[in-house]
């Protein structure tokens, strides 16, 4: 593939960031006036300055807990039920222009959709797989409730594809109408797809007429996209979240994931709003040039890391590597909690500590932790000194082990949790 | 209710009629230009001259089970999987517009859906119905395969609506939504809204936001609609099929239904062409100004008639009964099948009778066959000469019953299967 979704995707990268971070004031204060949400979090920060990355990383991250927790607060005393999040609504909200659609996602957390062509951006992602104007596109994502097949239909339809709402379920139903409408392509989750292919065979049923896939939410492992591949059938992943809509995505390359063109993503250490350095893993926050739902710093709990170098198919944006784990990694420990800020506050406290893992071991109602440490430079007490903030933060005792920085693992835990549970 | 959706319900009759039949000619040319189906069909036809009741009478019927068939064999002979009736196609068919989507209703049959707003037509059904822009619409029909979500949405987004993609099924996830988003306003089956309002009062869920509901998809007789409005919910219905949009739709008069203003509704004789007098109920025959999917006299296999006067609230179109039944009275005798056609083609080989009914009678294995006439005249050997012509037609012995006019009941029956099947 030699051709792109549109000219954003080969500007000069020094081009493209010099616009994110030129829409950033804009969007800042957007969300700070037309949002209740951001109007407080974001209170007292004058969105002129927020022009450039360093500045980007002064703000609060909001996490999806905090997402929840104000819609939870906003529904309950009979307000908004996007907690003051959206910048859209349907009738007395905030704004004149209403939002198209809205959807339940699990928790549950409620996202609008405002009236633009393309609003989840998912056209960029669905082009790079493959998919072509007057391509029939199958698509086998729920179209109820969550926002799933809204999200691949409106990005598909953007392509200039036709679509066919096969949905959930139903296989045979969805069999047939793949033989008899010969969709040119497949999009749902990599496991229906394989259930698809197997139950054709074993029933002679043709369905040949597809010959590429925009596989997503659930892991594709190269082994079952190989797999597709000998079936006669191309599948790309990508990244995507009902609140986001798409982040990066896949192409022709295989070289993990590009990222899309109306996001600022930065990859921080879970629990903190630090960024890591370029290639550590760390927790994916994305700030969303969408106006209708202006996500600034929006935390998203997945695991990433940055993908140095530039995709050989001529794409210029940064590439992250694919979804590398949850960076919620709160655990209960003798029944409390321990978060990850919590660990991100000792580290804050020690100068010579650079990195932290905290790790429980033992078997239930034993649990033992031990504090992993990578320190610049090791003064007498370090260890006991950091074990006395450990009580301070967690109320919990912690064995401290320091280490020379390098040593920990770079896959974004900050807590792991090694019990048995057998 | 005293306004309407646009200003062609309240159009002088005489206007309405003067329009429709000036754009008939240009609709019959269109199609057999446009469309395999109809370049067959209608072959010989001269367009410019189909623009009048009277001249669209002289065309065929298309029956559900001819769609069917047509799509069928062109699918099997690897063809256009719409049998030649769609005047547009993703790829590689007629037109270089395209569909947006396709839906599989049971048959299979498939639908294309065009890239206009509002393609269904359903916005006016939904106005009347009391919905209004800004309004929520949580809309619990299924967006999968069929049609049935996309008509109704596409309809609510027209009015101005934004809709809660509901889907079927997850009835407690369904009420959460209702409760937390407080919808204006629900759109799905009579049974479904039924279930809900039954297990929120069960389960101490509040959803009282809903005032008004547009019910469709299945029977809502007079007691659940009374129902509804002692629980504060104004439900509405309307007539409307996956192959033409909407028909008729219903009014704050509860009167009948009013005519769609984009169609040409005719009441014929079932298993016929040929018009029924006013008031006397037979066969839907239904002619779609949709020139991306333009059916010429549909034969919709539904029974209804026409309901004399108009309609209170100020919209002049013709105002039919509701659903009176199907009008595929096809039955089999003694191992034959009998179809309305036939004892259409009996009638017209004697002059002298104006109606008929078969009544088939027996238990199973040993049916018996009565045919009854209305007769303007009883000459010498009328019933005789019937019989003959029903074994030449039907292969079958009949008895006959000689009637005067107006004899048989107005309920669109032209085969009555009158046989114990205990």
């Amino acid at each position: 593939m030699t051709d792109y979704f549109d000219a954003l995707e080969t500007r000069a990268p020094a081009e493209r960031e010099a616009a994110l971070m030129a829409a950033l004031p804009g969007l800042v204060g957007h969300a700070q006036a037309r949002t209740d949400a951001f109007g407080e979090l974001l209170q007292g920060i004058e969105a002129s300055r927020i022009n450039s990355r360093a500045a980007l990383t002064g703000l609060p991250v909001v996490r999806k807990t905090e997402l929840l927790a104000r819609q939870q607060a906003s529904r309950a005393a009979g307000r908004d039920p996007f907690g003051g999040f959206s910048a859209i609504g349907w009738r007395g909200l905030l704004s004149t222009t209403g939002a198209k659609r809205v959807f339940q996602s699990p928790g549950p957390i409620y996202e609008p959709e405002g009236e633009g062509a393309d609003y989840w951006r998912m056209g960029r992602a669905i082009y790079a797989a493959g998919f072509r104007a007057g391509d029939l596109a199958h698509c086998s994502f729920s179209y109820h409730l969550t926002p799933a097949g809204a999200i691949m239909e409106t990005g598909a339809h953007a392509v200039g594809c036709a679509t066919f709402p096969g949905g959930v379920g139903n296989t045979e139903m969805q069999l047939q109408a793949m033989a008899e409408l010969k969709p040119h392509g497949y999009i749902g989750t990599p496991s229906f797809l394989k259930i698809l292919i197997e139950k054709a065979q074993e029933t002679g049923v043709n369905i040949r007429s597809v010959s590429k896939a925009m596989v997503s939410g659930e892991a594709c492992p190269p082994s079952l996209r190989d797999w597709f591949a000998s079936q006669g059938i191309t599948a790309f992943q990508c990244y995507a979240t009902a609140d986001l809509g798409l982040v990066a995505y896949e192409t022709s390359a295989r070289e993990g994931l590009v990222l899309d063109e109306g996001v600022i993503v930065e990859i921080v250490r879970p629990g903190t709003g630090d960024p890591v350095p370029e290639g550590e893993v760390g927790e994916v926050v994305v700030t969303t040039l969408n106006r209708d739902y202006p996500l600034v710093r929006f935390g998203t709990g997945d695991l990433s890391a940055v993908l140095p170098g530039t995709c050989p198919t001529g794409r210029t944006n940064t590439r992250i590597k694919g979804w590398m784990g949850r960076a919620d990694q709160t655990v209960k420990v003798r029944g409390m909690f321990v978060h990850p800020g919590q660990v991100a506050e000792i580290v804050k406290r020690h100068p010579e500590v650079s990195r932290a893992r905290l790790v429980v071991q033992g078997e239930m109602a034993s649990d033992r932790m031990t504090l992993k440490l990578e320190a610049t430079a090791q003064p007498e007490g370090l260890a006991a000194r950091v074990a006395d903030t450990v009580r301070d933060v967690t109320k919990l005792r912690s064995d401290i082990e320091l280490l020379s920085p390098g040593s920990l693992p770079n896959d974004g835990k900050v807590i792991e949790d090694a019990r048995s549970y057998q």
